[in-house]
């Protein structure tokens, strides 16, 4: 079989490839046909360069244009939906329903929408204007972009349609995006409907790159091109970690989302009032997407009580009768197994699971692990561990001050959530607590699971280091996720007729929110 | 005599150190007598400790209590003036007026009033509000801050009092500052006042700490410290490059604002129109201060013609005419000295100066050099060297082109200048150049020297590496300082009481500005 063609300054093309690779049915594991290429740094500096001149053109152009290229792009989407889902579905394994069909490929569309009405817009760009001193500001294109999508989403933060690709094209600038290698088909797929857009809009051809694999020597030379703006990478921490130093020895903005172990604590009301119905959702929330979500709770703290091993008791059952789904991989399920056994290593006790499990496919058994607070201090390091899978870690703490001392023992994390009783008597406790865990996640949810990510302005999908690489961040949330991709660029007694449009003391978009001197003003 | 003690935890103590150094008059080469303590990695830890719990109190407390801090401290500088000029002006030969007393005193309180009234409008939050979801986010305290001044300005850029601290205390951080060693007396004075203000205002006293000096290794492992936020510099290139590094690899956001030669170019038409009063701007642009500005123009462009040569030999009898002011420092002529060698030795022909001058303390011939813009771009690198002082190197092209591709092959820059003609006779080429100049600089000036930053919202301090460390965030205007020490912080279903007041449904503030469901609200 034909390998298949990188997607190159407007043009399918031949890689500058010496090695090839293979997707796999996870479901199966029966290996797909086409040789996807494993590209030279050629491809990369003529993706660079044409990105590059893609991005002056961008400049010039009107933001309507942007926004109609999103557009078209989510309808090309929506057209070839059946395609896309069949594509995704045989290199992820992730069911049709409820989620590819009905979940992530109409947040995907509908990321690409928001991302355009935002555009349309122009109110991310912040214009701030002084008057009196003729003094103008506002956040302009940031260069040429490179986004590395993770293995978990193959349409919604995939390199070329995810929600790193909507902000940074929104901005206006192009993008050079790397397939993630568990799904180069359904990207190959995106990236041609993206194609067809960029011409229906009329918007430079090399808007839109996209690339499947390199060496990581390649990788981290592209990291510090001088020619990169910025980059946008989801995916685990050690690969994140190289990643950034190559990024930042450039002095290139490098937006990491890296690993979480999204904290969730039930407090003695809310067990009281409501176990069942929490072991429930827990359950629910450990296992959707067999846990290989970035926001899945990896670790439960609770208070040391009957209402507690109830609660455990029930999740076990749950975990052990609901039947286990396919991962994404081999390596994914070997990375799973791995880190069950490095917790156990590190004196986590085994409730249920621990083992792989039977079924076609690559499927590791619904793992819950235990330990108590005392011995979670004492290999905090160890027990901090991000397991990428269906498995998770309850800590049972025997006081609220040992609780709080697990919580200021946290890394930065995505999340943590707090549940306490409707009726106030956990109030004390939360009021303890909450202020600790505050400071160690970027979303602080109350009585909710942190899984399933709103795409809403104030939605902060960021956290401290080494969640992600900057907590002043969001990487979904539209429009604040584009702030990422942005210079901040300054007029001083620049003349009228030279400003941007976005900075004339008269502006024709009626729904721009611009700050002038002070007040905020709309149109 | 005594050796000068540091301020940690909120008490002047005697510093963990073994050595200690002392400053001197630049102006008559007389060393001052206080010795002042190198730290000891111990001095750091122990501000850490305190800065960690400071910015735990401080979380709680009400911005009209740190503005009302910024104001008192404000006021007691004011009230100090006398003394703190004739500090600065006996460590730094700046001058009394018009500098230090009607310039940069008067600036450093204003900028700390900024502050206060930012603080406490708490606009700079960014409150967005999903009222349908019930999401929430805004932007809050990052931690700790370590603020490092530069040489150059006593007061408006000092760790203890200058933007960077007026930023990072009005988001609610502590600040540990490191004194610049070149005035060290001066910082000293002012932390008095500031230690002064913190009592008025009922702050944390650890909320303001200051050390002198640190060993290099020690000043790397406080950049790298776990408990420190975020951190900002201002300096040479070399130093912030290895304080980055140091910064980065613990994932730690460092501002830095390193060097910039703030390209300036005349285009034909207004050195036609006014190329007498051009000369004049821009010798006493590039002559102000010594050169010993951020700003300073040191890369002016010229089409060749007879115009430019009469502005060149109008601006080398300025420089010729005018006395060289004395330098900072020794070690700062030496520099300046080492800098201009380097560009001769690329290639730049000597105009006038090019050695050090008569005259008490240090002093160097004010520079003109020149070269073509053939030979810059065959000198590239080195003729984009930062030459901090007295020393502007002018270009000259045969044609738009040529001054093009010039620009183009910039580094990132604070600032660029282009003047043209009032009466359009340069507008194509203007045309052809801004959009490639705006790539490289922060700031895009038109008809107006870079030197002077004004404190406005619309300020941007800051541009593309290597002149800044992100080209996102400013360094001077407030509000918009203030985000580079903040952590984005959402609140996803959490209860109304629970919220930050920022937060709430009804905010008490009638002057904040929200985003609310995508409208902006006031109060």
């Amino acid at each position: 079989m034909d390998v298949a063609k990188v997607l190159i300054a407007g043009d399918w093309r031949k890689a500058n490839s010496d090695s090839t690779f293979q997707a796999e049915n996870p479901a199966t594991r029966q290996q797909l046909p086409t040789p996807f290429p494993i590209s030279n740094w050629k491809d990369c500096d003529d993706a660079l360069a044409a990105a590059s001149h893609a991005a002056q053109d961008l400049r010039k152009i009107e933001p309507e244009r942007i926004a109609a290229f999103l557009e078209a792009y989510a309808n090309n989407i929506e057209s070839s939906a059946a395609q896309l889902i069949e594509a995704a579905h045989e290199e992820t394994a992730l069911p049709i329903s409820p989620r590819l069909k009905d979940v992530e490929l109409p947040r995907t569309v509908n990321q690409l929408r928001q991302a355009a009405a935002a555009a349309r817009e122009e109110s991310w760009k912040h214009a701030a204007l002084d008057l009196k001193l003729n003094i103008r500001s506002c956040f302009a294109p940031i260069g040429p972009v490179v986004v590395l999508g993770p293995n978990n989403f193959p349409f919604a933060f995939n390199g070329v349609s995810g929600g790193d690709f909507a902000a940074a094209i929104a901005v206006g600038n192009p993008v050079i995006a790397k397939a993630h290698p568990l799904h180069p088909n359904t990207t190959r797929l995106l990236a041609e409907e993206a194609l067809k857009a960029l011409a229906t809009a009329g918007l430079p051809m090399a808007t839109v790159q996209m690339i499947y694999q390199l060496s990581n020597e390649d990788g981290l030379r592209l990291m510090s091109d001088p020619r990169v703006g910025a980059i946008a990478f989801t995916g685990s921490r050690p690969v994140g970690l190289r990643l950034k130093e190559a990024a930042e020895s450039a002095g290139t903005p490098v937006y990491l989302e890296m690993s979480s172990i999204n904290p969730v604590i039930f407090l003695p009301g809310a067990l009281a009032e409501r176990g069942d119905q929490l072991a429930q959702e827990l359950a629910d929330s450990c296992l959707a997407g067999s846990g290989q979500f970035c926001t899945s709770p990896n670790l439960i703290l609770l208070p040391q009580s009957d209402a507690t091993e109830t609660l455990l008791q029930k999740v076990a059952t749950i975990f052990k009768d609901r039947p286990s789904q396919p991962l994404l991989s081999s390596g994914g399920r070997e990375h799973l197994s791995q880190g069950v056994t490095a917790l156990r290593d590190a004196g986590a006790q085994l409730v249920t699971g621990g083992d792989i499990a039977d079924g076609p496919g690559y499927r590791y058994a619904n793992t819950l692990l235990r330990t108590t607070a005392q011995h979670f201090l004492s290999s905090n390091k160890a027990l901090q561990r991000e397991v990428f899978g269906n498995a998770t870690l309850a800590v049972t703490a025997t006081d609220p001050a040992q609780l709080l001392e697990v919580i200021q023992s946290l890394e930065g994390n995505l999340t943590g959530s707090i549940y306490s009783s409707n009726s106030g008597t956990d109030d004390v406790v939360y009021d303890q607590l909450a202020p600790a865990l505050r400071q160690h996640v970027g979303r602080l949810l109350n009585d909710k699971m942190p899984t399933g990510v709103a795409v809403s302005p104030a939605m902060n999908h960021g956290g401290p280091y080494p969640s992600t690489s900057h907590p002043g961040f969001t990487a979904v949330g539209i429009p604040t996720s584009l702030t990422r991709f942005a210079a901040l660029q300054c007029y001083d007694n620049v003349r009228q007729s030279r400003l941007p449009n976005v900075l004339k003391d008269k502006i024709e978009n009626p729904a721009t929110w611009r700050l002038i001197d002070g007040t905020w003003v709309q149109g």
